[in-house]
């Protein structure tokens, strides 16, 4: 790939579409830090301007531009990615959605909602919520990503178990392709027919096939009651091998969170928060159960109980007021954070069949011991996708940097082999993309890559992220 | 598109790869018959030889010599489809799964399947509610249709309004590509975010993107309870209205199906079934709450009731054995059936935002008085999904042929004006082709082409269908 610089011409053009104030060079370097990382490790890369349009049009006569002067334009939403999809590694523009910030409409009448991709996703799930509504997806960034971020990520979250993740509340988008035409995906409707599905190849696409200008969400009906409680297990692998139980029993709970007691206790310090842990405990599961019914909702505990009781657990904790619960999530969501602030790390986004998860936890285990690696595992148990933290403590540059990834090889190797495969909701991105083919085979790369330079002949947009 | 004929020396090949008695030539033409239409219109295309492979590698087998030899292949599920998506409009060979008919393994850990397309949905269905398991998607033709061709279609049915369609249950697939090459398109995980959508792209694609040979699914427990309830409207809209409303008050019905007076009398005659009508009633909707517990249900039951106090209804059908319950829902899975006895017909698939469907129902029925033609109208209101069955009754073959499709494409318009689109679940295939660009634009189509040509580079898979 042979691109061009920009020059003091192109940020000419650049301030006549979006405004002088919109644009940041690196001079202002304060001003552009934030711009040159994501959640990814400790990666950096300067972007040579920074752009901050504010509407499709204008995103549409960035793209012609750069798309005439082969000029790679790398999207950003919060840059809260963890797989370096946002790094301008070629240099270039960054394009910030930031000032698309607006929620469209909600439209009660049809349970849907329109907004465009700089809104943070707990802001319009709060703004649903005061209508009655519901937007499950719940990434643990939701304080600050994009829900365009989530969307180009196919992001997920704790309650993705129940009600899926960020694909399956996209109806149609609006999107600004690499060549600047704008257009939508699809229709406003549940269900669709007609023509092959645009909308579904461009979410998770992680910014590489077009920019979203628009999103149009279904929402559901919110629940307006729940129960959460907190699982303690001798044995980690029961925990896993409790969640498939619970299913099989007949039971689908709104979250079905698997974290080792290192992960609780790491996320407690950080915190300074207690989460009283018997000696022998070496994982549990948050467990929560949704509905409109408190009855119910008690029934369907007793049945959880029940499944439990197969299994060797402690003491299990039933939040009894909404701080508690609260509490309990804050825990939850802070574990990468925890987790991060501890050691340099690397963060594997793994997923199998719900099931096989006590298979890949022994195997994470038994790699780790072989390659000498510490780590803390953590993640959506329900849909089988497990977080693996493989924090860097005392192990060698040298290891690190070279030995290391063969492990890591080793674990996408087993998943794969499980049925599964090395991401379920970060993405590939920038620093899986050396383990891509572990995934997918020549004739799917193939494929892809032709649909990449269908969209972008030029391979402008975001260039180096997934293969 | 220019394509080779079937030669003897084709016909011995296909011989060699599929063996003797799964070939079959015109000369055989009673056997040859039920492949020369689907249940689209009164449709007829000859193809030139039938073959009916065993699995995916005699598949691939196929796919290379007709790939090598420029030969047009059609693939075919049970033949009921609605958009003439099997017809061999440019003859050459019709390649029918209906050999690969296993269910291939249940996966009860896992809340998975995996099956072969030829697999009847409503075999599936049955198989894994022995278990305890539930797979939602329903299509009227449940009883005769494939697992393939529903994928193939995106087919829906009236569950979807709670369960989604068959797009939302398919985990990953194992497709032969027009060139021969076998893959499979994603992971058998619940979350995948590796690479772009390649599952959802062939879902929907109506054979032409590649032969699916194996789906893996995944499976909910099943609801052991439900309800069901028919419920007359003196105002057609009201009953449009009403759907809307329901989903507002926080209910999510299993169920919420719309007939016109005519779609139900028309039923009854031809089961020699009754349904107490009064003269004054125009519309029915079938709605069915789910669930585990009948308690709540009989709750849920209440709130829709109070919904429906602020709407002209008549006296409430609740059915009070199963086999009510199954007279109900066999007056509306055979609505098409009955419509079309009566009449030449055409039947349109329109979408909407489901509170748009008033609108749409009044549009249909001045765009009828305009343009001198009758309809039938009903469908799967809580998805705004509504089949419009125009029936030809006394109009001219003239008017037929020449005049209703301007009438038709007005329907569409206001379809696509309203946020929908011309199929929700029945695809475009053969019929709709020429009212693909009210659907989509210039920009959509190049990108859709573009897709087909980089799976199908020489165009022979199911030519002449979407585009």
């Amino acid at each position: 790939m042979k691109f061009n610089p920009i020059t003091p011409e192109a940020v000419a053009a650049f301030t006549n579409i979006v405004g002088q104030e919109h644009v940041l060079l690196p001079a202002a370097a304060e001003d552009m830090l934030r711009y040159t990382h994501d959640e990814t490790e400790d990666l950096r890369y300067e972007p040579e301007v920074v752009l901050k349009p504010a509407n499709a049009a204008e995103i549409s006569r960035i793209m012609q531009y750069c798309h005439e002067n082969y000029i790679p334009v790398t999207p950003r939403g919060a840059g809260t990615g963890l797989s370096g999809g946002a790094l301008a590694i070629h240099k270039g523009v960054i394009l910030s959605t930031e000032r698309l910030n607006k929620i469209v409409a909600i439209d009660e009448r049809n349970l849907q909602a329109t907004v465009e991709p700089g809104v943070i996703t707990q802001v319009f799930q709060e703004a649903v919520i005061e209508r009655g509504l519901f937007y499950p997806p719940d990434p643990s960034s939701r304080g600050s990503c994009f829900l365009g971020g989530n969307l180009s990520e196919s992001s997920g979250g704790p309650r993705a178990v129940k009600y899926g993740v960020t694909k399956d509340y996209v109806l149609n988008m609006e999107v600004v392709l690499p060549t600047g035409e704008i257009t939508w995906t699809g229709a406003n409707v549940l269900k669709n027919a007609t023509g092959y599905n645009l909308t579904q190849l461009m979410v998770g696409s992680e910014g590489t096939l077009g920019i979203i200008t628009k999103i149009v969400f279904k929402l559901i009906p919110y629940p307006t009651q729940n129960l959460v409680m907190l699982v303690p297990f001798r044995k980690e692998e029961e925990a896993c091998a409790a969640v498939s139980q619970i299913f099989i029993a007949g039971i689908v709970p709104s979250a079905m969170e698997f974290m080792e007691r290192d992960a609780i206790e790491w996320t407690c310090r950080y915190l300074s928060m207690e989460v009283p842990m018997a000696a022998d405990e070496e994982a549990h599961l948050l467990i929560e159960l949704d509905g409109n019914d408190l009855d119910l909702l008690f029934k369907d505990a007793e049945r959880v109980y029940e499944v439990l009781e197969q299994f060797n657990v402690g003491e299990i904790l039933v939040a009894d007021s909404e701080k508690q619960k609260e509490d309990l999530w804050r825990l939850r969501r802070n574990v990468g954070h925890a987790v991060k602030s501890n050691s340099i790390y690397k963060e594997e986004d793994t997923v199998v069949p719900r099931a096989e998860l006590p298979v890949l936890l022994r195997g994470v285990k038994e790699i780790g011991a072989r390659y000498n690696f510490k780590s803390v595992c953590y993640g959506h148990a329900g849909d089988g996708n497990l977080h693996i933290n493989i924090v860097k403590g005392d192990m060698s540059d040298e290891d690190w940097n070279n030995k290391l990834p063969e492990g890591i090889k080793e674990i996408f190797r087993l998943c794969v082999e499980l049925g599964g495969t090395i991401s379920g909701e970060h993405g590939i991105g920038l620093v899986q993309r050396q383990y891509i083919n572990i995934a997918l085979n020549e004739v799917q790369l193939r494929l892809m890559r032709g649909i990449k330079e269908l969209f972008d002949p030029k391979g402008i947009l975001n260039p180096g992220k997934i293969f």
